[in-house]
């Protein structure tokens, strides 16, 4: 079972790709989507449809986990994160990609078996779990994994 | 030129379509999409684009309005909303229709002259300024219809 993660943001939305093999994981590929800062809004979030559906096309996942978001600095940031929120559901929920939404605080306990995990925690946690080389970086890829992972480990927890 | 208005929101989105001839104006259409309740997040996102859809390939608008929006009760809420309002300008762009924003204070200044006028002064306004028969209902296909007018004369302004 190939799991897409995703950690949603507007300018910086990154992404995690893991396979499920019994109980091993294999990492396909992990980065972050940049969205133009110089473009105007809806025109950034064509962008991000369109490379979420390039990588959709290319590594055809059969689940996707999207981190849930709580803390904002102000409500004009939350209306813009969910925004592209919106866009990336919807374009996982047109190519019928079952969508599961976790929180911050279940995908660090899933990952480090700590809900208040810091950054760099969650980094050596995933480089040990995934056979990682390095830690993954930048912080919204690794994020982005993590949210894959979670959901991979909820999966084996269903089938047990 | 047909202009869309849209107010955005998440279990109802409101639109008003009209028809600028010079100075006069065409009501051509108002109402709400509903959305489904029982359905998941991300399909009832689906049904936002799919509706709206319906509508502008129904009447072929020109230009949309989209109201912004600043104020709810919660962070939970503001995200919700910001998913469908991201649906519904990804929706827009994918057909190539110019979008044009405004705030809550500028579309009661353009339809009342006055920017804190209360829902029913404005609905009294349109009823006059669009010569409809009744005052415009539900409050969201209002709001929708006072989007597009307002576009409709900020357009006016540009060309004179």
């Amino acid at each position: 079972m190939v799991i897409l993660g995703i950690d949603p943001g507007y300018g910086k939305i990154g992404y995690g790709i893991i396979e499920k093999l019994g109980n091993n994981y294999n990492t396909i590929d992990y980065g972050v989507i940049y969205t133009n800062k110089d473009l105007q809004l809806s025109s950034r979030l064509l962008q991000i449809k369109e490379e979420l559906n390039n990588l959709i096309k290319h590594y055809k996942p059969d689940e996707a986990a999207v981190e849930e978001l709580f803390f904002f600095k102000n409500v004009a940031t939350a209306i813009q994160v969910g925004e592209a929120r919106g866009v990336i559901l919807l374009t996982l929920e047109e190519e019928n990609i079952p969508i599961y939404e976790y929180t911050p605080y279940q995908i660090k306990q899933a990952v480090t078996g700590y809900g208040h995990a810091e950054k760099g925690q969650i980094q050596r946690a995933l480089k040990l779990i995934l056979k990682l080389e390095k830690n993954p970086t930048p912080d919204d890829a690794a994020d982005a994994l993590a949210a894959a992972f979670c959901h991979a480990n909820f999966r084996r927890n269903l089938l047990k």
